[in-house]
């Protein structure tokens, strides 16, 4: 990875606080989205990472997304809650939402959360992993603005619509599983940009159909769906739970974060059961770790060295980078100073050079 | 397809219910295991269909499975009901799970069932879709007997996990996924070798791990998941729901129906969400419709002459077949002969030569 500097994650969260403040945002508003963003950077997801702060800053000045989040109750009937987000910030609302699918799984085993008129969250699995290290399985759905065609389409109407389960892992921590229904998530193409790399075969097709390995084109053009039609209809049935289902925005009409501009309109759906309330824990517990070892046990493929467990890699590297600090790439600096100078934030001190 | 035959649905239905009765099935459990299957046969998917009615019987004979299907609660919260299906039919109990499930969501909004000992339940659409044209939108896993391996792991361990989300599409009936998480549903890999068919690179390696075409290769070897290490994980995840979490059987210890001996251990989770309980259902059935026509109106890419709605092919098969009759391969019609004779239970007589 061309990184010319490495930072620590404390600073860089500082920092990405003390700009966010800057723009209105309320401070615990501004830990947590701020957080959210270093966390995928130590997670080794930094196309969900820092990158993305200049845009959400961007969002903020237009006024597309509120620096303050209000959101209202829309209907409540204990088990499901329905609110609207008022355009607020999307990792505030989803934040919330699994504080009050928690609350509510404890209460009656399972519950719904459905965000309406929210942003793109970022990282799905920052939040479900919240509500399994509170004891409880999370399925955590959003839609996400125009990234494929239908399979047999041209053009782009259907997000990536990531998705994210997790589930308490006992002593493993976590098992969690976080996705993006296109060959590749929307932002490694970005990151790819930023750093002049071409991207795999596979990936993405130009504004013609046509394959391509030119991350530019790639933007302008289609991503592919996972797994060809099945990524397709994953998206289009995630669209009706998270966009349909919630009141929110849906299919065209959605509008990202890379977008300086324009209301999202971006809906959530979780879904949160409580462990406790329909098992035993310990035997849970005990179980999960089970299939965790045996997954872990079967032999080799020839040119692998080891299985992981899902999340066990940004378990892994979160570990590794909070002792040796997190690579930023020169593009995704560059826009941080300039971040840095309109706020008056000072940037972290680099460790290295 | 190499069909010789084509056979009507009604009688094709009525052969399946009483083969099944005639192995000690109950009436009503015995029509509906058979209309599971031929409806799979009628939405185009063989692989799900008839081919299987000798599977289960061997299973019933064995005393695998058990013809009489008497689940027992373990447990119950009203949102969350827990039940023991004590080796019954898969169908069976994933049928009494949708009652239970549509009854209890339209009291508390959202529900959940959640299936331990169990048998393989087929065609997982099959339930998605009974919920969703009760006004339902309906999340179903299963796990499965293994089938792939962990992503870099040479022998498999992992069931291909289908899975499957439904929801009211008005005037388009309901939309509908329903998927397995390995490059290809194994039943297509058997239906290739009773038809003595290569199957497609890229689906499928060898027990030595080398990718191989030849369909009983492919049965004693690798099914490769979709969408590389994605599909393993959601696999993964989805075994925690299904396996786990409703204290079946998980990992490689679940056994699937193409064994005639052995307790399944196969478990479900379905989530039933009400759609009025939670939105204006005129509304909600006129923003699916939106999505959908937005969808089709596409621009097509190149090469193709339609865009689907997820469910629109099965939906459009089982109009056609209705009319024209199932196609039925020459192994399965063999099978299907001998089960004739072992039953007494005449086949239906073939529309075409």
């Amino acid at each position: 990875m061309p990184a010319s500097r490495l930072v620590t994650a404390g600073p860089y969260t500082d920092f990405g606080e003390r700009v966010l403040l800057a723009h209105g945002v309320p401070a615990a508003d501004a830990r947590l989205l701020s957080d959210s963003l270093v966390r995928a950077e130590l997670w080794g997801h930094s196309s969900h990472g820092m990158l993305r702060l200049p845009w959400y800053t961007a969002r903020l000045r237009s006024g597309a997304m509120r620096a303050v989040t209000e959101p209202e109750v829309v209907s409540d009937s204990g088990t499901m809650l329905v609110l609207d987000g008022r355009d607020g910030i999307g990792q505030v609302l989803t934040a919330n939402a699994v504080e009050e699918g928690v609350r509510r799984a404890r209460e009656h085993t399972l519950s719904g959360v459905a965000v309406r008129n929210s942003n793109h969250f970022g990282t799905a699995a920052y939040f479900t992993r919240r509500a399994a290290e509170q004891g409880c399985v999370a399925i955590l759905a959003t839609n996400a603005s125009p990234a494929m065609a239908p399979w047999g389409g041209k053009e782009k109407s259907i997000g990536t619509n990531p998705w994210s389960l997790a589930a308490p892992g006992g002593r493993y921590g976590p098992v969690v599983m976080d996705i993006a229904n296109t060959a590749v998530a929307r932002g490694k193409i970005y990151l790819a940009g930023e750093r002049e790399e071409p991207i795999p075969e596979g990936w993405a097709a130009d504004s013609e159909g046509r394959p391509t390995t030119d991350p530019r084109k790639a933007v302008d053009g289609l991503i592919l769906p996972m797994a060809g039609h099945k990524g397709y209809v994953i998206s289009f049935m995630f669209d009706v739970l998270a966009g349909v289902l919630t009141g929110s925005a849906f299919g065209s009409s959605v509008v990202g974060p890379y977008s300086p501009e324009g209301r999202s309109g971006c809906g959530h759906l979780l879904l949160t059961i409580d462990v406790a309330s329909m098992a035993d824990t310990g035997e849970f517990t005990r179980r999960v770790e089970a299939l965790v070892e045996e997954t872990k046990a079967v032999p080799l493929a020839a040119d692998a060295t080891e299985i992981l467990y899902p999340g066990e890699l940004e378990e892994r590297n979160e570990r590794e980078r909070l002792r040796t600090g997190i690579p930023v790439a020169d593009q995704t600096w560059a826009a941080l100073e300039r971040l840095a100078r309109e706020t008056s934030v000072p940037l972290p001190e680099p460790l290295a050079p």
